[in-house]
């Protein structure tokens, strides 16, 4: 830290992304990535003659990707904002919607919340899920302040219904709830459909998970036309150009390739199954997930303990230091070979914890 | 905008980018892009495999880009700060060291500045340039705030030496004086020499103009290593993974490719010196640029007529409402082709403006 740096930033505590490793090659499931490639006409868009266009900015307005997912989801374009992750997305959203009254969310989620938080000087209140890690809904109501929580939540998996996020956005009539389907794809009830009744509901998208394209940084946000004018209101006064023609692009025919995405979907919901069940058979606990991933524990070793076994043998998972969860694992879902072989060698660690 | 968007937030005014037409098309001198691709080897190195792997974050840390650029430069990677765009690494400087005790910056310059100071809510002060629209560094001398120039100057092409950078940030020596040196590629003094004199320095660069790609969105930051961790701690604090897979590696391949940078880079400052003297021979007072544009005007139209004119002749070029330069307009270097069709259009027009 220099001395430069304004006193406020000095105590923030940035957000640790899992392990990116460069060079040795692990079974990597410790970040929520795909293990199917993106959609075959995305691979084959990109290649020199798109380079050769890079030399031409973005357009700002992403319009064909704008419309693009606006058709998908049988939306107005002018409900849709893109943005350079759902991360750059829902930044601005708390800015723009918390950053007057303080912003709520549940106190185990994604980490990046708080972060978000610190980083404009937002209020923020973590609310506690129930013992049991599910999200109580009344917990949620009447606020008075910005909402945001991930449904399904991670690293639990677990999501609450759509009546259920209907009543947390109407108790909170003159605040935005924002809710985060990152991982909705694999399960769980979008709260998209409540948009025609919930004027200050934010659905929130990724194509880093179930479209297969973490590399390439896109996030969307779904709303009203006003919010999402809200929106590009902050991103013209912070990175106009925030997607990159590739990524603009490659999200365009990802949308337009739906077959791709519904195969590699249910590949994922079918591996999670078989996992669960193993898992279980070794006599782990494992949370009924909704997302790509597993949430799970043992027993018979800590989940710092066989987090760092697993990277042992080449297989990278996440563990997080929140004592709430500590003893847990966040097993992201990989290919069906990758799973077997995640769980032979999660039986040898056990053999060897045992004797 | 919504009724849910923050108060202080209403009053923001946006920044405008260029037009970035899409569908018809234009001789396109508007927004400071490159007429040539970039290096050969960024464009041979997209193709469907790269594309593949984008089902991969990026990496968080950027290590090979870095590297590269910390070599091409001669300086560590510690010191080399990547990011989507330069505004990007902007909009981070701002917020880290111009949030305490407010930014000082010329009058006509990037007109992003004074929007980035709005986003944050920070005191922005800016400092008229001289008549002539150079910069007087004595108007910068310790002014206890963060100083933010352009050198060369946007819309001007102007730029001051060294020495005069040093004198600058030796008389700030609490506060940050950040260089955007987005245009110095095309022919004044980088400040890059002044690092290991002046702890406060920052300079900024961009991949969009002399190395074509304004399209993928890559801008660095190079300063201290103390410097640059309080960039990396808000980027942590944002969006980790804010530079994508392609960018990331077409940037690294493109610092190593040297021979393609220099070479558009002499074709860009010829092609300056050809269309500065056919602008003058057409009675334009035309600014001695140092940059990859021109700042032009005519006694016979005002800048927004001679814009408008060349946009009904397919040509693009921008001009900027702001009463002190409303006259000129500026004018991308293109090729000499372009270049020749600028000025043979631009001949016509006169004429038809005499008659």
């Amino acid at each position: 830290m220099s001395r430069f740096l304004a006193k406020r930033l000095s105590s923030i505590e940035p957000y640790t992304p899992g392990e990116q490793p460069q060079g040795r090659s692990f079974i990597k499931l410790n970040t929520n990535e795909s293990p199917y490639p993106p959609a075959p006409a995305v691979c084959a868009a990109l290649n020199s003659e798109e380079a050769e266009r890079l030399r031409l900015y973005s357009d700002p307005d992403l319009r064909e990707l704008t419309a693009a997912i606006a058709e998908y989801h049988g939306v107005l374009p002018s409900q849709v904002f893109c943005s350079n992750g759902s991360d750059e997305a829902l930044t601005f959203a708390f800015l723009a919607w918390g950053s007057q009254d303080g912003v709520a969310f549940p106190d185990i989620s994604y980490g990046f919340y708080p972060v978000f938080a610190q980083y404009y000087g937002i209020d923020a209140l973590p609310i506690a899920l129930k013992p049991d890690f599910t999200l109580d809904p009344k917990d949620y109501m009447g606020l008075g302040r910005m909402v945001v929580f991930a449904n399904p939540n991670a690293p639990t998996g677990f999501a609450i219904g759509v009546d259920e996020i209907r009543k947390i956005a109407c108790s909170n009539p003159d605040h935005v709830v924002l809710v985060d389907e990152a991982y909705v794809d694999f399960g769980a009830e979008s709260a998209l459909r409540l948009l025609d009744e919930c004027e200050n509901l934010v659905v929130v998208r990724t194509f880093s998970k179930s479209r297969q394209m973490a590399g390439a940084r896109l996030g969307y946000a779904i709303a009203s036309p006003q919010l999402i004018e809200d929106l590009n209101r902050l991103k013209f006064s912070f990175n106009p150009y925030n997607v990159n023609r590739l990524t603009s692009l490659a999200g365009t025919l990802s949308v337009r390739e739906d077959a791709w995405f519904c195969e590699c979907r249910q590949k994922i919901i079918n591996t999670r199954a078989a996992t669960t069940k193993g898992l279980r058979q070794l006599g782990f606990e494992v949370l009924e997930s909704l997302a790509n991933f597993v949430f799970a524990r043992t027993p018979q070793l800590s989940g710092e303990e066989y987090c760092a076994k697993l990277r042992q043998n080449g297989i990278l998972v996440r563990h997080f230091t929140n004592p709430r969860i500590a003893d847990y694992v966040r097993i992201t879902i990989g290919t069906d070979e990758e799973m077997q072989t995640l769980l032979a060698v999660t039986c040898t660690i056990l053999q060897e914890a045992k004797g």
